[in-house]
């Protein structure tokens, strides 16, 4: 599955050269991922109740071309490897047919002591790739 | 050279979780790529002036441990790698004896246009690495 | 003249409470001047660039209900004041028929020093009240 | 009893004019009445555990001067008005001898439901003012 979602650039997420900050992009990305999550019907909240978390491990992010107020962004998500208590993503940012910046994430299961853990089987994880 | 900064965590920079959120490491890390600027001392002003710019082309992070609101964190900054318009810097952000998050950031000299190149001899950049 | 605008919370606003925290409005808000001056044909790029700038010299911000992620606010802009140098914009923020907060912030042109000061007639600032 | 905080302006937190952007004053002023609490003792965190919240209703701001990266701020805090679930605080921010800012900012208890209540006494409210 990939997931799909338009972001319009806010004048306030912009630096002195007008174009989006660099740590930005990493809000944007995590709001992509989230909105995966929904996509897929993964229940993170329900994930959350249980005691369970998900963390970020490790981001690699290439800057292709600067994005500026007002453009309208493409974020596209979509799985690309699978552990048991972890995985990557990939992230992908356009704008129109130029690519303005790709990622990968790497994210795992968290108990509540910030340990990985393989999560219960209720929450079906399949659905994260 | 490895330049040394302290940082606080602010309250406002953490997620729902008590955590600086994944974002804001990215903020710390160009504050102390300034700093190392700074140290080596680097016109940087002058550069920009002068119509070049720096770019970030690449990050790689890897969170270690969590941060959270009131810890002091110290980031490390060194140069790793130099090409002629182009370079990597290391950054090590540490609590105590804990590894908080650790970098690799490329960066590249970009023209009026935004396209690689090679500054002007007067920027020193052997004082980048 | 009303100017108005849409914007999606994202989650990145809210703080730990799942609410977009108190700042943030004041980014919403600041985008929606500056669109507001954009539906007025304001030519705020050219003042900048004549040596002109404009800023904020008060806000008074009213937060009445909570803005929470996914919500669809519309911010409309309108202005409620005018004197020689500086003016006064009130703001408003709902969600549906509720209102989330209200605004109103003053201005004032400023020339290069950072003084008040009258614009030259170039730019038409009755487009602005 | 007056709470005081120093702070050092990082350039992230600066627009493309190289100020400290509006909003931006705003998460220094949460931080500093965060400071106010614990200063004064109040268990904030308990309150929150026992079901009730703070938040602020209003709040006034007066920008005198732009602060600029690097610049260290002293934001003082102080209680000017109370009243059974509300009460007010004035904070100042100062740079060496000059006035960046002045915010009067009401804040009321909440309950679960978010309606203004009085909290057990076990919460000394006195101590906010």
């Amino acid at each position: 599955m990939v997931s799909e979602r338009e972001i319009k650039v806010r004048p306030y997420e912009c630096d002195s050269y007008g174009h989006v900050n660099n740590a930005n992009y990493l809000n944007y990305l995590e709001y992509a991922r989230f909105e995966f999550m929904r996509d897929a019907g993964f229940d993170y909240q329900g994930l959350r109740a249980a005691g369970y978390g998900m963390y970020v491990a490790r981001i690699e992010i290439d800057y292709r071309l600067p994005a500026m107020v007002d453009d309208e962004l493409l974020i596209r998500s979509w799985p690309v490897k699978r552990g048991v208590v972890s995985g990557v993503m990939a992230q992908k940012i356009t704008r129109g047919g130029d690519t303005i910046a790709e990622a990968n994430v790497t994210w795992a299961f968290v108990g509540k002591n910030g340990v990985p853990v393989r999560p219960p089987p209720e929450f079906d994880t399949s659905l994260l790739g």
